[in-house]
């Protein structure tokens, strides 16, 4: 129970807000701004110049067809190429690194393999460098306001640890601390999953813009999950909370990594699929190829092929209903290996979830797939490397402009 | 995306939290209030003379023991008795109407059996007669600030519409509407789903204050479930989340009430134990009495009983394990039925939870019984009544005090 804001905490409140709104939304006119955000054109104008002396927006004139004859209004601009933040995604087979400008940019990235079997300090050497080299082709005036890292496993949010994932087996890992330190931009290194990225990145940036309450489904090798309600990211008492592949939907069913049986990630995961397909066995049967090959043989007409996708699909139908009864979603979201398997199984999808949802939560869900494609993890990691400018930008900016230049 | 508040809406929820401290700790002086709000004195001063012109609040020497020597502080104390909600439980065999006070006092109560079958004119009837009999009891200057009433079905919150529930076969039912046209106290009567406001009066003055991501877990003949997610109740969409006894983790198992197969509920429930305890077709066994006789049977060594408490948990502990990886709660709160369950099959419940949940999630949860006993529903009720006084006291005072005393 806290008391209201002080003047100074509503200022950066609406400098934060904004600056959020040109984030997300892109340039806007100082008259969408005030009807948007319900303030006067004069404390606009304040907001406004306080984040131009920051350097976080500048005012131009409109660009493209939309100008309009008569004096033309000033549009409010994010500074994309001058702010930017570093993004990571480290997946089961890829690397990613980003530099993605305010607003959204993705101005620049790097991509690799991940091998095998890589140590950490051979997948953080990598990292380092792809975000070296980003960093050093940014402008000369350009500042670094966060960086955050998707993996897909179960991260401590407290200290942006790993503990646990699939082809890293080395118990608990501090990648955000060693990676900060090694980046040496004087920004810490938030740690996330990749599926609560992925619910974040599709609420503000894809198929799920305006809907608050929204759940995120991301199929690889394992099956992740993130939680949007109330419009926020559900992260449970020590972030832990989205874990919707180790739900269990089949007692005595399959064996998943975890050690149970039968979870959603057991019953509809890559290597279900290819299981029930008799393709477990295959050498250079794995990854998305191997779910995108059984799709497209079901497509075919290959029976074993279809047989093996709608028994896929009725367990995912199964998971997708007790999350609507469980959570009264506005929207279920595919991305990933999912996606494919939810555009190929639909109609089983609906026809589970039309015997195991109530009626009521039922009727209103949309079933959607990710908008942002093979991007979600890394779009949602800029987005949460963005978090803390967007709550407090001139105070932010002031301190990361304060030292010298980066030493990068 | 909303710009900060004004200085009236800062004023407002100064007031509010104000009022909530003392409503849900207890008497405080002003010194403590000071500290506990982060406002200085001369706010806390001004603050208390607008809630006591207000008539919400009185300031009053200390009472009791606690009184040290010197001049003594003034403690804020709730005015209980003159600011009251009315709440309402339904429940699958009683019905409870309460005036509960301004600090969360059961001022005056009355309790009768509901009849199966009743129809829905009959059970308004009984509802009115019971809150007009305990409005007329109140003090002459006394202001009912509003009202709510708990219900263990579907029940539709934009208009307070009861879609599904037990023993109350009428279809949609605007029982919210009807109750406050009836009553002509000038406040509207919310409806919620029983659970929900189990999870709301546990969190709030029951045995996960300070937890603020809770779940709550009600057997009934159904199992209801509310969950608290970062300090709030979580409704989804319409106000239908938390419909947990429908979460399916036994497809194929025993036929729910809700049509689906191997819900929770049906597997847990009150009627699961019955039949597995061989007493289902007993006549005059039904209810919360018959699940203590087949517990009081279990505890007295019959082996019949014993196994049917054993299968029952290790149900329940599934799905514990399932809520745990989803939402990483810090605890898990058991009512009503299942608070008798737990108590006689934890070992079971722990045994799977042990294999069932991640290790990350599962460490730090704590499994607790119900503290607010077989009242969860009604204090909750209460709650969610206050709620509106509590958001813009003043305001709301004013407004109830303005027209002639209530009709009632």
């Amino acid at each position: 129970m806290k008391a209201g804001p002080s003047q100074e905490d509503i200022r950066r409140h609406n400098l934060g807000t904004l600056l959020r709104f040109v984030h997300l939304r892109g340039p806007a006119s100082r008259a969408t701004l005030a009807e948007s955000l319900g303030l006067n054109r004069s404390t606009i104008m304040a907001l406004t110049a306080d984040l131009t002396a920051a350097g976080l927006v500048r005012e131009e004139l409109p660009r493209g067809p939309g100008r309009r004859a008569g004096r033309p209004s000033l549009v409010v601009r994010p500074e994309s190429t001058r702010v930017y933040v570093l993004a990571f995604e480290v997946g089961v087979d890829r690397l990613v690194v980003a530099r993605v400008g305010l607003g959204g940019v993705v101005l620049d990235r790097r991509e690799g393999v991940r091998a095998r079997g890589s140590d950490p300090a051979e997948l953080l050497g990598v990292l380092v460098a792809g975000a070296r080299s980003l960093v050093r082709k940014a402008e000369r005036d350009a500042v670094c306001v966060g960086a955050a890292l998707g993996f897909p496993g179960t991260v401590r949010r407290s200290d942006d640890t790993i503990m646990f994932g699939p082809n890293l087996d080395v118990g608990e890992l501090r990648l955000g601390d060693a990676l900060s330190r090694r980046l040496g931009l004087g920004i810490p290194v938030s740690v996330c999953n990749d599926a609560n990225l992925g619910a974040l990145a599709e609420h503000e940036r894809g198929a799920g813009v305006g809907c608050d309450n929204l759940i995120y489904l991301h199929g690889d090798v394992g099956v992740g999950g993130g939680i949007i309600a109330h419009g926020r990211l559900l992260g449970g008492d020590e972030g832990f909370g989205g874990e919707i592949g180790h739900m269990i939907i089949n007692p005595g069913g399959r064996r998943c990594a975890c050690g149970a049986k039968g979870c959603l990630e057991a019953e509809v995961g890559e290597r279900a699929l290819l299981h029930h397909a008799g393709r477990e066995e295959t050498p250079g049967q794995a990854g998305r190829d191997a779910v995108r090959d059984v799709l497209a043989s079901a497509d075919a007409g290959d029976i074993v092929a279809r047989e093996a996708l709608h028994r896929v699909g009725a367990w995912l139908g199964l998971g997708v209903a007790n999350l609507v009864n469980v959570f009264n979603p506005g929207m279920v979201v595919f991305g990933g290996t999912l996606r494919d398997i939810y555009l190929g199984a639909a109609a089983q999808i609906r026809s589970v979830l039309a015997t195991g949802a109530l009626a009521a939560p039922r009727e209103k869900v949309r079933l959607r797939t990710a908008a942002l494609g093979d991007d979600t993890t890394l779009v949602g990691a800029a987005e949460f490397a963005f978090a803390e400018v967007l709550a407090d930008p001139v105070q932010v900016l002031t301190r990361l402009r304060a030292p010298e230049d980066s030493p990068v």
